[in-house]
């Protein structure tokens, strides 16, 4: 994530050295090994150690130079992923196990902004068992299945790999702990219930009888979808994941924050879920169909300007929930200057008093735009080190570790080997519009058989090396001799023929 | 506003009686005559009276028995417009003057929820003199041109007709004083200044060599449109209202609050501002393009939620900021129930806990969906003195008084004369969709000449009736024996020829 935080890395609480490359790390589970898996809290990822004297150092080196499992780098493939000069683009090897879905995956490494790769990558086939049956009984061994999801995430990295690397290796533990609940009751058709029985045996209390109130407007109960359960399980893993990180960090496992996008599909449907600037959209028939919003100081100025205004100590005293078009000088003082507030859309002049010159909590245009002159993203995961530059003042409340979450399902619409779903960091999309990007499935993917399972990834490297581009002329540039992306960038094409189809 | 707040108005400091038939106000400024009225915040509206003892029968029969002027109801027209049995329709007569742009309008009395129609109605043109000039200078008679703005407005009552009614009379005043600083700068092509002067003749400071800072999140100036600046003024224009509100409520000047619908055409472009329930689309060509979204407990939901978090003092002890799909009874303490928190989309279960118990912020679904079990609508004007019922807890807080404001260039496209922009009260929007609407467009004015001013006033009617039905089976009912709406209803149906093509 190119440049995302300013500054930042001076006030984190490890910044590592020159850590030798990491071996490929048994303790990461790959495909599908994540059933027989601890779940997220047990000690698989080391304990916080409070107040642990543990060199930075040993914690940059865990943390900052591993590559996805699934790319099974040697130690010299590592180095070479490794290499700012070369950026050589990295894929799964054609002879090892394909990966679901026969997905295609391709990454390259930045042109020097950071020491390491701070993208990170999963993509697993995860098994829940349920945890209880809904009447509160204990689970007998034959009662009933437990639930598969296919998952595939990425997590693009800033101020450092420690956050990425950790969300990569958990998250989809954490959703799968949020899933276990409902592995019954995704199952029955009927409607979910409205409430469980806390203890085994204990009576349930899902039916309608049980409405109280006088109130007309809860009259009905609302109706409750097994898909917003599936979301609200995606949405409360993020939060748990994030408050983990919050945990470990004292231990200083954690260093810096990322951008996460991951995918679930269960039960035929693909649910995307979006917190920071990656993008995700499917190419389908030639048709691009957005799953995903980015969350930056921009899009999410409203939130942050009002948080600012209802939590004004959260401004320190140093920064002004108000925007303005430009840096107000203190000789302007008494003059009117152009503003907007948390409410506001449009502009207005309003006179400038003595606070109005405090820096703008939201400043900047485009990839300038800032949170408190520091981070360029508003949401993922980490970050809770995070200060604003030369202050103690902390950016953390500001950022929000919710992903916005979009369904798709795939059975309202029968796929062909051409319609994929193309998930990117923003090393993709600051130099390719989505329209480039569906050119591209179309003149890669006609390039192959449609049964030929290495096309995905064959579109994935060539996304890539068009957002790279060659060296020449001092920099790497496209072929219309604007710069290519020197940003991390790691693209996933998943193919939307569904389970079993391609693989 | 049919039911939208429950038992509160027991909680509103005027109650009126039976006031009389209120006549035609001199002091209600008809088009185009508002260039000359003074500013909102002058005596023309009376002066609040701190401790007044003026019995609140007098305050109610000023505010509550007024139809728009542009009627030129007599008083015995008044009385027809004000019968709850007949619900005739009124429209402004054949033989008077036309509203601007041949403009359309109809409404209806409720169905007696209400003692007197509470939706308001406003037409106007406005001239708008310019305050000063860029420079500081105070402006010659003979500098420059003012501005000219077309209004239309629909403000939909609740809880009393004082805030409409107040709203009607001064809401476009408020508009035209925002838009007083803008009169130079809106007809001068070249960006407005970011910065202007605050006396007169000090020298101005809106170049870009006034830019500071080392940081690169300044190193450029924001671009401002002046599109942008009429919406700041509307913005602000509405905030004024609502505080104006807030300063003579002490005076029992106002009662009740309003939803707000109000369309600004100036300089080629229309601007559709909405607070409320109230919606606005055009039919083009036949196709529908939204001009507003409702604010309502379910649209609004996130944004309630996440203010009843922050600020749970709001919330009184009495509520919680969670919601749950049906209410949660005493006994099932320690059962574990869906919810969602100000964060999610999705629901999830929790256990439940002593202050789950506790009255949902937001509850109910549809027309039944309540802020604090009070009130359905979340923006608008007015309701400063609501309270939860049964208690002292203001709702106001949560209430926003902004609209959003979208834009629509009418030079953008040749508009023929079947193009309408349809503004509505929710009282035609319950059983009318904006599909219908569109073919009640189609069919009305296919029936008359494209040249017949009188089509726009036939096509409103035709949508209020169709909305409003005919009295059969104990009840108002439409062709297909559905109910009717038993709300006032008000529309106005604007022709997109532009200004002086129809009128």
């Amino acid at each position: 994530m190119l440049n995302r935080v300013r500054s930042a890395v001076a006030h984190l609480v490890s910044s590592g050295g020159a850590p030798p490359p990491r071996p490929k790390s048994p303790d990461l589970p790959n495909a599908p090994s994540a059933q027989t898996a601890a779940p997220p809290e047990a000690p698989r990822s080391p304990p916080a150690r409070a107040g642990s004297s543990a060199p930075a150092k040993t914690v940059e080196a865990r943390a900052s130079f591993s590559r996805p499992t699934f790319l099974q780098l040697s130690p010299g493939g590592l180095r070479r992923a490794d290499d700012h000069a070369g950026r050589a683009v990295q894929s799964p090897p054609d002879t090892g196990r394909r990966l679901p879905w026969s997905t295609g995956y391709a990454e390259v490494i930045n042109a020097g902004k950071s020491r390491h790769n701070e993208d990170q990558a999963c993509c697993e086939v995860v098994y829940v068992e349920g945890r209880r049956s809904v009447s509160g009984a204990p689970r007998e061994p034959s009662q009933g299945q437990g639930l598969c999801f296919y998952y595939w995430g990425l997590f693009d990295g800033h101020a450092g790999g420690g956050a990425a690397e950790m969300a990569s290796r958990l998250l989809h533990r954490h959703i799968r702990e949020q899933l276990k609940d409902l592995v019954e009751i995704l199952q029955d058709p009927s409607p979910p219930p409205l409430c469980l029985p806390s203890t085994p045996g204990a009576p349930g209390s899902s039916d309608a009888s049980h409405l109280v109130g006088p109130q007309s407007c809860w009259s009905s109960q609302k109706e409750v979808t097994h898909e917003s359960l599936v979301v609200g399980a995606i949405e409360n893993a993020f939060q748990f994941m994030d408050e983990q990180m919050a945990r470990e960090r004292r231990g200083h496992q954690v260093e810096g924050g990322c951008c996460a996008l991951v995918v679930v599909y269960l039960l035929g449907k693909v649910y995307v879920a979006n917190a920071g600037d990656s993008r995700a959209i499917i190419v389908r028939n030639g048709e691009i169909i957005p799953m995903s919003r980015e969350f930056t100081p921009e899009t999410e100025r409203q939130r942050l300007q009002l948080l600012g205004f209802l939590k004004p100590e959260l401004l320190g005293g140093e920064f002004t929930h108000l925007e303005f078009p430009r840096r107000i000088q203190p000789k302007e003082l008494g003059q009117r200057m152009l503003y907007r507030d948390q409410n506001m859309t449009g502009w207005a002049y309003k006179k400038i008093e003595l606070e109005d010159l405090r820096f703008p909590l939201v400043c900047g245009e485009g990839k300038k735009a800032r949170v408190m002159a520091t981070i360029g993203v508003t949401r993922g995961l980490g970050d809770h080190n995070l200060k604003v530059c030369s202050s103690t003042l902390p950016i953390k409340p500001f950022l929000s570790c919710f992903p916005e979450v979009r369904v798709y399902d795939l059975t309202q619409y029968e796929h062909c080997p051409d319609d994929v779903l193309v998930l990117g960091t923003d090393g993709l999309w600051d130099v390719t519009s989505d329209c480039e990007v569906a050119a591209t499935v179309d003149r890669v993917l006609s390039a192959y058989e449609p049964n030929d399972a290495s096309r995905y990834t064959a579109l994935a490297q060539a996304l890539v090396l068009g957002a790279r581009g060659t060296p020449r002329d001092r920099g790497w540039r496209l072929p219309n001799n604007k710069l290519g992306s020197g940003d991390d960038i790691s693209v996933f094409v998943i193919p939307l023929g569904g389970p079993g189809s391609y693989s």
